[in-house]
């Protein structure tokens, strides 16, 4: 009916293929490894509460008037001590903005980066929020072969030479759809490719926090070492995803652009929040607590992959998550997952099949399956299921 | 720096003159009308403090979790249930849309509306929020003279013939920057010239329900005749801004379109601040607390249109605001109102010149007020300093 007024850069922007996946999967009766919410063991209720409670009592309006567009200082001080302390930043809170989730951070350096047809380099598969909003500005995507140890070398040199993009946008923790990370040696060399390149380098990391095994973080790609690398993180996953709170770690000069594209997009994020999680953060053990977390997906993530060992044909393939939220499958080539999912559905299972999460949408034989919704039992009865569905196809 | 990766878009918005202004004014030591920042009286922080313990015992993890794009239902209801008993709208919260403030409402419309040279009506003055984010979508705006009684009907029809707008924003109640309203027979005249134009009428309402006299308010702008009208409105002034809440009633057709748009922009607005302020309405009198914030804008606005009839030199006109948060102050034509920045604070009181909220920023001479955010006492020195400012030019 109105079609006429809307704008070309909505009419591009892929259908939610996801939202209409996930009406199907929100029946009861339904084991869903579709989402990708975060087990609500990571809200720390008890502790949100008393710090609600005491921002009112030490802030009084404060919390509830309008405030600043890069976000609350003592949340972004928090920020920089703690990327100081892991990573050795040289920061200041200068090179740290304040975002309404992770998602406006990708919307944010749409507008601040992206030219209609700039080419655009992200991982094949990629994050569906990121190619939804990079279409908004007609980003030219150019997927880049994604293997178990991190980006395909030869392909991205080619990729680099043949399209020289603009930005590339790389998820080197546990991956969202495939659950795959960057060893150290891949971060290297990725590094070595692209650091004399006129590109912006974005790394974007929700999930580096949930790393299964103890022992050293792997450093992101050219850490320290390129005023083009911009990082964002994120508290969803680590203390509430609600409160919508997410962040950039970028060259002074760009966080003011970035502050220009906020102030034009919503003025600034939830102060009340700001407040709230700041005081959390600096009146709790947040490392003790994402603890908790890693232990109950570790579990979660054995207990998936080890029925998916047991009981799914030898010819289908999937990651073995060291971390993050997700598994990732690759059935047979040649098979139409589409027809599984609606075989699965019937076996009251359901997932995310591949194709959101690609360009280009053709013979997709790949799904996203997640496993911190569900305990133990249910996962390996949906595994069972799937794997039912699997045989019949 | 990194000149060459910027967009566009990013270099053509306007930089933030306000953002800079407000530097200048926010030493302590400097009256300053320039903010726009509510009361904190508008603020029911008691209430609030309830109502955020009674989610946190009520809702559990859900106030923390992921949710949905569209907004929370109860908090969508109310809206519904509101407007169908103001304005007799004839809705269901399937035209509703919860938004990150009302300049997130701005994006989204930006987003689903505006393509680059799209012609977008907007008034003479207009709200720079608009301007600075419709800029990012490359708009070519076409500012309509705005008068006492609200649009000038001659320019009006002539910009409608000329430049036949994809889209128009217009602000009719307590304007911002001007704080007029249009009469109930203006905006008649005004739904007479554009009501079979193929022109979307996005009507913006932050400050409508200030109205500082009693009586019939006045209905919007062909109000429940035309599909393509979109109504934004807010809780900032009369809640919290801090909380980032506003919203977008349109035809559902174009909520679908905006869901798309947010989906892409921020997945969904804080959810924990959905449910405070659900349960803040639900359980308290809404309209008894909007007639506190009233009587006290209403005392400090006349202090300040007293004081301005009293010491502002003759040649100076001004607007007389009978709701919302500012006023509007016209000098002597070939005055530069810089100049009078620059003597103004050199006197300890501080505006905001009238340059942002103008496309065409030359010869300025016209200047914001704001009052609520000053006792009476203030209101009235600030005046004085300001006036003899103006007989220093």
């Amino acid at each position: 009916m109105f079609d006429k007024y809307y704008s070309e850069r909505i009419k591009s922007t892929p259908s939610s293929f996801v939202r209409e996946i996930l009406k199907v999967t929100q029946k009861p009766e339904i084991i869903s490894f579709a989402g990708g919410l975060p087990n609500p063991i990571s809200f720390p209720q008890e502790e949100l509460k008393v710090s609600m409670n005491r921002i009112a009592d030490t802030f009084g309006a404060k919390i509830y008037q309008y405030s600043t567009t890069l976000g609350l200082d003592s949340l972004r001080q928090y920020i920089v001590d703690r990327y100081k302390k892991i990573w050795g930043m040289d920061i200041t809170i200068d090179n740290v903005i304040i975002t309404t989730g992770s998602q406006q951070a990708l919307d944010l350096l749409g507008k601040v980066f992206i030219n209609e047809n700039d080419n655009v380099m992200v991982e094949l598969p990629s994050y569906l929020g990121l190619l939804q909003v990079f279409s908004m500005y007609k980003a030219n995507f150019v997927q880049t072969k994604l293997n178990d140890d991190g980006l395909d070398i030869k392909e991205l040199k080619k990729t680099l030479k043949t399209y020289k993009p603009k930005a590339a946008y790389l998820i080197p923790n546990f991956q969202n759809p495939t659950g795959l990370t960057y060893t150290k040696e891949n971060r290297e060399k990725v590094f070595e490719c692209i650091k004399d390149e006129d590109m912006i380098l974005i790394q974007d990391d929700p999930y580096g926090e949930l790393r299964f095994e103890k022992g050293e973080r792997i450093p992101y790609i050219g850490l320290n070492q390129s005023a083009k690398n911009v990082y964002l993180g994120s508290f969803s996953k680590i203390v509430t995803p609600g409160m919508r709170l997410g962040y950039i770690i970028a060259d002074k000069e760009i966080i003011k652009m970035l502050e220009t594209a906020k102030q034009a997009s919503d003025l600034h994020s939830n102060i009340f929040g700001q407040y709230m999680i700041a005081d959390y953060l600096l009146n709790n053990d947040l490392d003790k607590h994402i603890e908790k977390i890693i232990k109950l997906y570790k579990t979660q993530a054995t207990a998936m992959v080890s029925a998916m060992e047991k009981y799914f044909p030898k010819d289908v393939k999937f990651t073995r998550p060291k971390g993050g939220m997700f598994t990732w499958v690759t059935l047979k080539e040649g098979t139409d997952v589409m027809e599984l999912f609606d075989k699965a559905i019937k076996r009251k299972v359901a997932f995310v099949p591949g194709h959101p999460f690609y360009v280009k949408q053709e013979n997709i034989n790949t799904l996203r399956l997640n496993y911190t919704n569900a305990d133990e039992n249910t996962i390996v009865t949906g595994i069972k299921s799937l794997a039912e569905a699997l045989n019949e196809i």
